[in-house]
This record gives structure tokens, C-alpha cells and sequence, in this order.
């Protein structure tokens, strides 16, 4: 079985998710710039949770691109993963309209970890059908960042009690930390599979 | 006629029903864990219809996998698929949204009937085209379990009306019976059709 | 320039459109039949609209399988399709939550009408391109029923005025005439494009 | 790594947009006429974003054409352009229901600014990518086009605190300038590319 349409129907779930988002943006109260500033938290929230769905298609992409079959329980292994992505929304909406408060930013939180957890699983469904000689699993490698980044989405969910902004900060860094590719992976795989800008080279498709 | 862009629009046409339910999960009222815990059958209604719409996509995925050509009819009986399918989000609003009612309970389960009978027309319609000895027909066989599940859906709907906690047991007994990947169909296609690993080989794409 | 991915958004654009109207839909008030049957207008809109969705994009399917190129003028005539099939959501959700009601019913029709415009200024887009002898403009021939159609939504339009339940039937009327495949057409183009079987006959893909 | 998952993804997040807004029209309230009018301002603001987001997908359709491979930074650069055309339904939204006030009328400005420039950006990045002997820099030229239209959304920003008709005023003419093609551009494109009517000659593909 190829991957083609397990891309094809995962594209299609997270460009829905990362655009329904704007259906709950609520139209501002007002035509002043006030209104729009009270949008604001919301706006914010949105950024984030656009940028995480960003990371999640890009590196889902990536991972994809080293696998060449897929089974049952990897189509299952991804249908968990998008289910988890589409909360999301539903906590991106929770935690914009109540101007960033506990609760909501520890279920943000939750939902982020669970998101983190399924990538992990899928990744792991995928490569023990590969093999661990196979591309995808020479590029995980030992995924220190795979590893790490559940941890501190827990040591977020706990922060949310002291500071929903501290909480917030740690999304936001891990954002930031998945954002930068990682070079080396790049270059290991590059010269692996052949010449510079050979199709194919994953950057580092490792859990968020 | 070729598969591909009536795949294509399948794909689009589920990837969104399994999405935009999350538009209409209710954002909690208020920041506390019970807030939360009100949202809590709306969710876990969004999780059953969830598993449905993914045990749809699947299937229909494997079904479409044995079969090389559509012809008008076959068009128009994946639509009618579509229709019922696109009635679960709506089914699952109302029986998210009144605690399980008796009612919406049966309502939910009219729905998942139309869907298997639906779903058994477009097998039905396949089959006819492609011959008795294709690989379709030979892989859904005497087809058990896509002639027992509406009898399932009867009694589930029935049972709304002991009590909705036993039409909901009903479903979600269904909905694992039909999670669990039918092993022995599997083999046999494989065993049909080539090596192990050999693409096309349907994991058993009956009617839910 | 190729047809693919054309093809593709509009795909994308008719699935969502057929989806989304499903979240129009108001979630019955009330736990009861009663409560469900009051939802039986939109209910009813709805799958109107829907076979109406259905048929542009089977008729849209027919007619890119018969067109090899497009250029500028083509993607914005189909663009242009697009934008009128995108009001029917917003016309089916004013009918239907009014009981079908004169305006709405009248509203619906000019919309009805001009999608079917939209849809022959496309056809005529290609077969301009395409040129008088190719496949397309042999399969549509003279067009009577595309040619007819829209004279049938003008006194839909019209009879919205005298009684809503008059126009909504001249609706469905055409709705069934466009659901019976045209098999002249089909046994014609079969004949000319080779064996019976042969990939992109098209089933007579005239404006509904 | 190729363009098509990219492309895919692309032509999901913009039909989902275009379609979406749909979504955000309210249903008139009454069933008259005057009913219709009063949801004229939201009717025509969406005109005018469905042409804005058909423009996009017109010169990105175009623009990756023109383009053989994508790189991390370019999918990062790709991602930055659709969060800013997401932002396209909320402004549409504001504008429409506030009868076209100051404000929302300088807000949507500010987003089609932020459009172009996250355009501009993208084929910038491709552009650097590709090389400037490449087919898409050819193409683009000196793109005065591409460096005006800022400045004339910059201006319309300004001339909303005049008066938002004017603002709007603006936004229409830019909107019918990206509407008509550029046939100096398609002709030295076809020359170069081989005989009229080879695929992969972009017709300007520059930011709007």
C-alpha cells in the first residue's frame, strides 16, 4: 500500500484545522482600533496554534517522504495523530477567549503533549515496518529533541498553575526550538542519499 | 473512467466532515476543569464519530484500492455514501449537546444504519462493474460482517428507547469490532495477488 | 498548462462547499421527534443542495476529462463558476430557515440560474480553445438541455412569486432531469473515443 | 524534494478560505428583499476577497509552475503567505458587517499589505533558490508590478481615515489590475520556452 493517499488525506485534515481556526476568530465589538486590541489574545493564541499545525504538516511531510509502504496500524498510528491535532482548535478557542487563563492554557498544554506523543507513536509504527537500518530511522537517530519536548510540554502544563504567561513561554520557545531546522540531520542525510538537493532528504522528521 | 479524482473528492469530502465537527464543539463556559467537564459527552461523542468517519476513510481507501474503473453510477452511489456520512456531524450535535438524550440516540444510530447501507450499496455497485471473480468480490467474500452490522444498528436504535447508554454501547461495540483489522482477508488477498508487501492488497474493505 | 491541478481546487472547493452546509444546519431544539421534524425544511434544502453540488461536480468531472489545456481565460471562468456554486450554502440556509419562504425561494432559483450560466460561459471558454471538432464540443452537440435549463430557473424564479412550493418543485424537476445520465451521448462518444471502457468518455458534461 | 505536496497543501488552505467565508455571510434576517439589502455591504466584501484570494491562487498556481524543487525555507515562506491570506475572512468579516467603516476598512488594507509582502517574500525566497538565469526570475523581470502594489495598499490604508469608500476604491482597481494578464510577460515566456501553448509558461507570476 503507498503512502500517496495517507498524505493526500493528511494534508487535506491540517489545512482544514489550521484554517477552520479563523471561523472562531469572533469580529470584533466596535470599528475602533480598542476592539480590534481586545481581539488580541485571541490573534495571539491563533499565531501559535497556526505555527504548531505548520511544524506538525512540515515535518509529517518530511517523514512521509522517507517512507516508501504504509499498513493498517500505521494509517490508525496517523488517524490518532490528527485526531489529536484537531483539539487544537478547540483549545486554541478556549484558551484565546478566556485572555489566557489557567485551566486553558494546562489543556493547551495537554493537547500539545498528546500531539507530541501520537507524532512519537506514529514515527515508531513507521519505523519498525522500515527497519531500523531504513533512511527515516537513521535520521531520527536517538531524537534527543523527539524525546525532551514531551517533558517540557509537562513542566508547561504544570507552570500553568504558578503563571498561564510561563506556561505560554515554554509553548512558545518549543515553537521557536522546532522552527530551526536542524542542520546537521540536513547535511547527514544529503550525503547519504546522494548529491546536494537530492530528492528525499527528510530535515530531521522527529517528533515536536 | 479512472479512480483518481473520485478518491480525490472522497478524501476532501471526509478530511472535512472529520474536522469540522471541532467547529462545533462548544467552548467551554468559564476556566475550571468542570467547565471542562460539562464539554465532556460533546467530546466524547466527537471521539465515537470520529473513529466512524476514520473507519470509513479506511475502508473506503481499501475498497478503492481493488477497484480499477467508476462508471456513472458508481459516481453517483459514492455520493449518496457522502450524504449520509456528512449527517454525522450533525447527529453528533445533538446528541453531544443533550447529554445523550433517547431521541438523538436513535437519531445518531438511523444515521450510522444509512451509512453501512449506503456503504453496502457503493460495494454493491463496484462489484456489479468489475465481475463476480475480481479481486473485490473475492476479498469481501460471503461478507459477514457488512450483512450483521445493520442488523446492529436496528437493535442499537432500538435500545435508545431502554436507554440511550445501551445504544451507545451498541455503536461503540461496532465501532471495535470494525477497528480490529480482519487478519485472514488480508492474507488471502495477499497470498492472491503476490508477494507479501505487494500493493493493492485489501485489507478486507467491507461494509461498516 | 494542464488540467491537474484546476482539477484539484475545484475539487477542493465543491467538496467544502457540499460539507459545509452541514454546519449550517441548526442542531433540532428540544430532544424529540417534533423537535427534529421542525428541522425538516432545512433538512430537506439541504439535501437538495447538495444533489444539486453533486451534479455540478460530476458534470465538471465529465467535462476536464475531455479538456487537455487551460489558460487564463479558462481558470478564471472556472473560478467564476466556483463563486456562484459557493453562494448556494448562503441561499439553501435562507430558504430553508424561513419554510420556504417567497423571497428565499426566488433567491435560491437566481442563484440556481446563474451557476447554470456560469457553467456554459466555462464550456464555451473551452470548446473555444479547444476548438469546434474536438471531443467536447462533439459531446455536447447542441446543448439543448443546457440551453433549456436556464429558461427552466427563470420560471422557477417566476413562479416563486405565485406559490414557494411551485418554484421548489420546478428545482427539483431539474434536479432529477440532470440525475438521469444522458445515454445518447455516452453511446457516441464511446463509439468515437474506441472499445467501450475507454478512459475520458464523457458522459455528456453540459450545464445543468 | 518536489513542489507537490506543497502545491497540494496550497490549493487545500486557499479553497478552504474562498470557501469559508461563505460560511461567515449571515442569513438575512426577514424574508424581503430589504432583507437582502441590508446583507449587501457583507456581499460585496465578500466579492472582493473571493477575487483577491482567486488572484493568489492564479499567480501561485503560476509562480510554481515556474519552480522545480522547495527547500525548508521555502516551505517556511509558503506557511508566512497562508497565515496572511487566512486573515483574509476575519478583516472580510469586520469590513462587511460594519457597513464599511474606518477602521475595518484600514485593517483589511493592513492584511492585503501584509499578502503582497508575504508574496513578494515567498518569490524572493524561490527566486534565490532557483538562481537569476532561472525561468521564474526571467519571468518577473524588473517586477514593477510586484513593487508598486504595496504602495498603493499603503495608500489606501491612508486614504481609509479620509473616507473607507475611497480605501475600498482602491482595493478594487488593485484588484482589477492583478485581474487582467500581462500578455508582454506570457509572450517573452512563450518565445522562450518553446512553441505557444508549451506548459510551464507562468503568465507573471508576481505578487499582488
Amino acid at each position: 500500500m503507498s503512502t500517496g493517499r495517507m498524505e493526500a488525506f493528511s494534508d487535506g485534515v491540517i489545512a482544514i484545522l489550521i484554517t477552520v481556526m479563523v471561523l472562531e476568530l469572533p469580529t470584533p465589538h466596535g470599528t475602533t482600533w480598542a476592539a480590534l486590541h481586545e481581539s488580541l489574545p485571541v490573534l495571539l493564541t491563533y499565531v501559535l496554534s497556526f505555527v504548531y499545525l505548520g511544524i506538525y504538516w512540515n515535518n509529517h511531510h518530511h517523514m512521509l517522504q522517507a517512507t516508501d509502504r504504509v499498513n493498517g496500524l500505521i494509517l490508525w498510528a496517523n488517524l490518532h495523530l490528527l485526531f489529536w491535532l484537531s483539539l487544537i482548535p478547540f483549545t486554541t478557542a478556549w484558551l484565546g477567549e478566556n485572555h489566557l487563563a489557567t485551566t486553558p492554557a494546562a489543556a493547551y498544554g495537554i493537547v500539545l503533549l498528546a500531539d507530541a506523543l501520537a507524532y512519537y507513536a506514529l514515527q515508531t509504527a513507521i519505523i519498525r515496518d522500515q527497519g531500523e537500518g531504513s533512511l527515516l530511522a537513521t535520521a531520527v537517530g536517538r531524537d534527543r529533541k523527539g524525546k525532551v519536548s514531551p517533558l517540557m510540554y509537562v513542566l508547561g502544563i504544570g507552570l500553568a498553575f504558578v503563571s498561564p504567561w510561563l506556561a505560554i513561554a515554554v509553548y512558545v520557545v518549543m515553537a521557536l526550538v522546532w522552527l530551526v531546522p536542524d542542520r546537521r540531520l540536513e547535511r547527514t542525510i544529503a550525503a547519504r542519499s546522494g548529491p546536494p538537493g537530492a530528492p528525499g532528504a527528510p530535515t530531521g522528521g522527529v517528533s515536536p
